[in-house]
């Protein structure tokens, strides 16, 4: 047929039609027309200038946000706030098959409590892995707050690898922050309890529940938090909120601040004040101050018990080793952070408009001369504010969270109340600039601004409440992110971004060149432990095995069919399917869903994932890829069929729905024919220019090769059943020779634009 | 203590500090040099005018995308191309609490299969409700490839209300399309598969297996899908695929193409050519042609026989009543479309070059005079393709989509293997322009495109693979939204947008103005039901009931603090905490998180929504409010008591973490009449201006109101407690009457501002 042949020859000569759609011009506009029209001023202009992105440009930063109780983390770039990924942390999430495949169950499975699974979590502080106080791209950490946990991601494919359950506390916020050298990753509890998972009531609040801080050892190798290697200090029952670790001058202590150290119990429906009025009645609470290498040591010294399994410091012990102090701050405060220097320290009172700078140096030497002006309930020396402060700053009202610029001694504070980023110089303790954000800002966020080198450039205002700012979307508000030039004098609003899911606490921000994600696994494997999948499957090599009731199908994954396409098992048994993505193609992602199962995977190049369901109910359920992947993707499909106990087989023949003779057959390869034609003459482009130099291309060619080495074969069935006179398989088998021609085409053409658009040159 | 008073009055004076933040300045930079530094064009910067919205500006059109393997369903701003929000629809998720409280949980309930949950959704295909033709901005439909089953998101609030599973298919990708006044919503099967959940060997494919589209009957007035007044045409087992609904001229019809014709079914770890091999054998497949009008007339008549306890039209009965026809169409489609007069339908073939365009005329022609060329293997009458095509067009090499221009006879067509968008005029046949994409186009959306009057002015291409275009993170990549001006005679690329979860399909797209979303529900709203909540409870009447083991906890939410703060239960008890948010503020949402117990609320101002679960071990269970939502926000906080079975509490009084006196009540109370005077001069502020003209302002007073009536209720138990010599209880009592007096300034403020930027009149 005419079209047919027309098409063919089309695609693979990468001809376009008609009018040529690279050079489509665009008519000249008046840009002042535009503004006019959508009402924008010379001020707007220049924001959107700083921010937009053509096709194809890069971000410099890549933002990584915690997503609250959606318990994921968000992926950002800046300047243009695109969102690029939601990562599944805590929560299942289908599109990447998280807690779907066995291979993420069994990391969601690291973080049950009690025996039960948590299906969701309250991400609240991510943190970078750092060297030398610089960030290095390699991981991420994120908090739990309504399950204590710990979660990290690998950077280089963005996955949650492991959860770790906090052994002591029953809420942590003040998680994560990491040493200068990701020795370790701090976790400080919220609402005090018992240590212990047993009942104790509220009436022994003060002897009985407990706060703390754990100190998680990382494993900066094997990128994994090491339980048996962890300790966590003891704390009153003050609700420790977060931390940061000292840096530099202050290289080996870490910092958790606190709110209602009053201990104060409410029970509003019992007659007393409720906890915000009992929790916020004094002047000042506690910062605590650790010793964390200290305390290491004493560790690997074998001198620290263990409760629960896990190194615990208690308060006594800390207080006779000298690993613990306090010393007052403003009430209720949000956030402590360290210079990058580490020779400052700055708290902010939510309840207070000042900001508290207090000087590491004068702190040393109050712990280096026992110069304490007290004890609290608990032992622990208090140090007095007057011997640690270096001075406090009015910034405004609801002060919460400081970042650090590039320039020294220049910071910003968010301002919860006041709905402002406050711009002050902490060296000289005066406010410097001012600029109105929308609305209640909570923490903010400038370039690299918790290592010891920020970058200033940018700032975000991470704000709790958008209200009138978008377009109305019900109820339930987006959140709002404010991009902020700081690279002046005066602080510029740039762009509103809409959080469309979740409630962001904190964001941190990366120079984008420090990450190399990869964009395809080694064929075979298994993401999560990041090894070899035991069920990792080469093409010609699926099957099915049998052990009783169990069912193992080792299968594949390729443009556009799934073997295998037909499974076959009984009521009853307990299946599990693997399947291997063989493509090597960046992108090639290929999804695998089936009816009424619960089954949903995201096989991304190379990797091998598992989906396992018991087949309860005889029945037929058809399966399919589930991301779009190819032309044909739709046809991209199976049936899994679940025969009833004991069935016994009709000796019926398939029914074929349409019947080939010998002229559709013959029709076929005369096509097929062509198409060789196309692809040699793609090949001997490719093979005469130096196509080795570009890896895309080579990985490319190794993906055609592969779909070309699939064309023979089907080519030899075609040929072994036309010669006996088999026209039906021979035509069926020519139809999928040609299928695997378009592929390798497809790719060979793709390799071919990329060699021509990257400046490739002739070799031969 | 001196910083706290300046603070109250600095507060509720809302006196800004130093600087003046409303009028910081911007330096005055060169555009040409951030251009410069940036790389841009001129023709970045007009593009870059055309999408840039500044802080607070709106968009012009509200884009509903689906979410393909996420479940959700995204919404975004054109031009902005901001994503404003997920709907949770198939997959629980944490952040809106969707599947977490029981008001949720129960519309997921409606979507179980054989009893059991479905814990994701793969949804392909959304449809706006419509009038006339019109989009009205009411409803949103959604499909389930994976679990044929159809969802009603309400455009008020943006929440899922329904879920309904058909009941005869294994999967469906053909939906949802609705009909000119949304009599109906069409969804049509993809997978051919036995109607019964029995199983039904392959062998029977052609016998037993079957497709079919499902018009689902929608209740206008209701707002909800009707199974039992819907109905289902039994259809041949190809695969059916995309539908649309007739409008205008062929209002009445339905249209629905397929593919796989030729009935082939793989099996290629057996040695038989792939799914992808048979199935695109033929150079053509079938486009069906269904009256519902007259179906319905049957079924009300009386005519139709229920099967699986639903409608069920045969293709005998359907061919006898002269309800189905079939018409060759280009072989593997995707997408059928008709124009806004309804005289014409376009289908494009994947693996054809040409877009096909039928004549209804025509169409009807061949029907009136029964002028056919035969029948398929099951009686339905085959059309002449001659006697239904208007003309063919060579669109590009993998053309899948179409979408109406407002310009009479203009369309789009997407075009998969070219990664491209053409424009073309039907009418006449020719091509007009053609624009590259990034990259293998699905999917495109304009503006309005589905309904009778089409907007133009903007065009999204829906792209698979998005490879090199935005910062890597990892081998799974973002989908690419490409947003392009449709405007001028030529397209012009404007923007790029990566979708950071889910990979939608087809998006929709609505004017903003036809949207007005709620704000707030009314007080004690089940939000999913759309009626009053039984566990609705106003502020003091919060209460705990009990039947034996099963515990009712009737609560409240508001700013900052969760009624009751202690609940007490014992082991084993199954727990249903009810809580309504007593805001009515915009965007003053609270959450309600608890350690361990898998509970994540999030209450929306005016709602109740209910955590339900089993008390299994006794413990001290945290729990707090997860939506920031004030300085105090930390402090919203409880605990829930699970108590041993037979626990017996000895006689022990509650320990105070700090002693009050005298002074402390005084310092306080000083503090408090200071506060007092400030909030009587907003109140003559706002009542001697016309506030009652500002909504939101009435809301804001409304809610200030409840807060000082809190106020004076605190300030007497304060009163009574010191005349009794208690000033611990005193002074608690009196910081609770302080913590009220902050949140009705916080509110007054707001009021006094709005009235200030929105021209209040002084009236007195």
């Amino acid at each position: 047929m005419k079209m047919f042949k027309t098409r063919t020859i089309s695609l693979l000569m990468g001809l376009t039609l008609g009018l040529g759609a690279a050079s489509s011009a665009y008519s000249q506009e008046s840009l002042e027309d535009v503004m006019k029209a959508r009402g924008l001023t010379q001020k707007d202009l220049l924001a959107a200038a700083k921010t937009y992105t053509p096709t194809g440009g890069r971000d410099e930063y890549m933002a990584f946000s915690s997503g609250g109780q959606s318990g994921h983390v968000i992926v950002y770039g800046i300047p243009s706030m695109r969102i690029l990924k939601y990562i599944g942390v805590f929560t299942p999430e289908p599109w990447q098959g998280y807690g779907f495949d066995d291979e993420s169950k069994a990391v969601l499975a690291q973080g049950r409590i009690m025996g039960k699974d948590i299906v969701y979590g309250d991400t609240h502080h991510p943190a970078f892995s750092e060297k030398d106080g610089e960030y290095d791209g390699r991981y991420l950490f994120i908090n739990d707050k309504a399950n204590p946990r710990l979660a990290v991601i690998d950077l280089h494919d963005f996955e949650t690898k492991q959860i770790v359950v906090n052994p002591f506390f029953k809420s942590d916020h003040g998680g994560a922050f990491a040493t200068p050298n990701t020795e370790y990753v701090m976790e400080a509890s919220q609402y005090a309890a018992p240590y212990s998972s047993d009942f104790v009531p509220l009436e022994e609040f003060n002897d009985k529940y407990r706060g703390g801080v754990t100190y998680w050892k990382f494993d900066n190798k094997e990128g994994r938090l090491k339980p048996e290697e962890s300790f966590t200090f003891e704390l009153p029952p003050y609700s420790q909120d977060l931390s940061d670790a000292g840096k530099n001058a202050s290289y080996g202590w870490g910092f958790t601040n606190s709110f209602c150290s009053e201990r104060y119990v409410g029970g509003i429906e019992r007659g007393r004040p409720p906890f915000e009025a009992g929790c916020s009645q004094k002047d000042t609470d506690f910062l605590h101050i650790t010793n964390w290498k200290k305390a290491a040591e004493l560790v690997a010294a074998g001198k620290v018990n263990k409760v629960n399994g896990s190194y615990l410091i208690t308060m006594d012990q800390a207080v006779k080793e000298g690993l613990l102090y306090l010393v007052p701050e403003p009430k209720s405060p949000h956030g402590v952070d360290v210079n990058p220097k580490g020779d400052h320290i700055i708290v902010s009172g939510k309840l207070d408009s000042h900001a508290w700078v207090y000087s590491w140096p004068k702190i040393q030497d109050a712990i280096k001369n026992g110069k304490f002006e007290g004890k609290d309930p608990y032992g622990i020396p208090i140090i007095a504010l007057k011997d640690a402060l270096h001075t406090q700053v009015q910034v405004g009202l609801g002060p919460l969270h400081t970042q650090y610029d590039a320039k020294e001694c220049v910071v910003y504070t968010s301002i919860y109340v006041d709905s402002m980023v406050t711009k002050w110089d902490y060296c000289e303790g005066k406010v410097l600039d001012q600029l109105n954000i929308h609305y209640n800002i909570g923490h903010l966020l400038a370039m690299e601004g918790d290592s010891v080198t920020p970058d200033g450039k940018y700032l975000v205002s991470l704000n709790k409440l958008s209200i009138d700012r978008f377009n109305p979307v019900g109820p339930l508000h987006p959140q709002n992110h404010q991009l902020i030039d700081i690279s002046g004098d005066k602080m510029q609003l740039l762009y509103d971004m809409p959080l469309p899911l979740g409630e962001p606490h904190y964001v941190v921000a990366i120079k984008a060149d420090k990450l190399q994600p990869a964009v395809r696994y080694k064929s075979g494997w298994n993401s999560r432990t990041d090894t070899k999948s035991e069920y990792a499957t080469r093409a010609g090599r699926e099957k099915v095995e049998r052990d009783g009731n169990r069912v193992h199908v080792y299968g594949t994954v390729i443009r556009s069919h799934i073997t295998p396409e037909i499974i076959e098992v009984e009521e009853g048994d307990e299946v599990s399917i693997h399947l291997t993505n063989l493509e090597r193609a960046q992108d090639e992602v290929h999804g695998f869903a089936m009816y009424s199962q619960n089954v949903q995977l995201s096989i991304e190049p190379g990797k091998t994932a598992t989906a396992s369901f018991t087949a309860e109910k005889a029945g037929v359920y058809p399966y399919y890829c589930t991301e779009f992947c190819s032309a044909l993707h739709l046809e991209m499909q199976g049936y899994l069929l679940v025969k009833p106990k004991g069935y016994q087989a009709k000796a019926t023949e398939m029914q074929e729905g349409e019947q080939y003779t010998q002229a559709d057959y013959d029709k076929q390869v005369k096509t097929n024919v062509e198409t060789q034609g196309v692809i040699d003459s793609v090949v001997a482009f490719i093979t005469s220019h130096n196509y080795k130099d570009f890896p895309t291309v080579v990985a490319l060619v190794e993906d055609a090769t592969d779909q070309l080495g699939f064309a023979t074969e089907a080519k030899t069935k075609a040929e072994e059943y036309a010669a006996k006179g088999d026209y039906q398989n021979a035509t069926l088998w020519a139809g999928q020779w040609w299928q695997y021609q378009v592929k390798t085409a497809d790719l060979g053409l793709r390799a071919k634009t990329h060699l021509e658009e990257n400046g490739a040159k002739k070799v031969k």
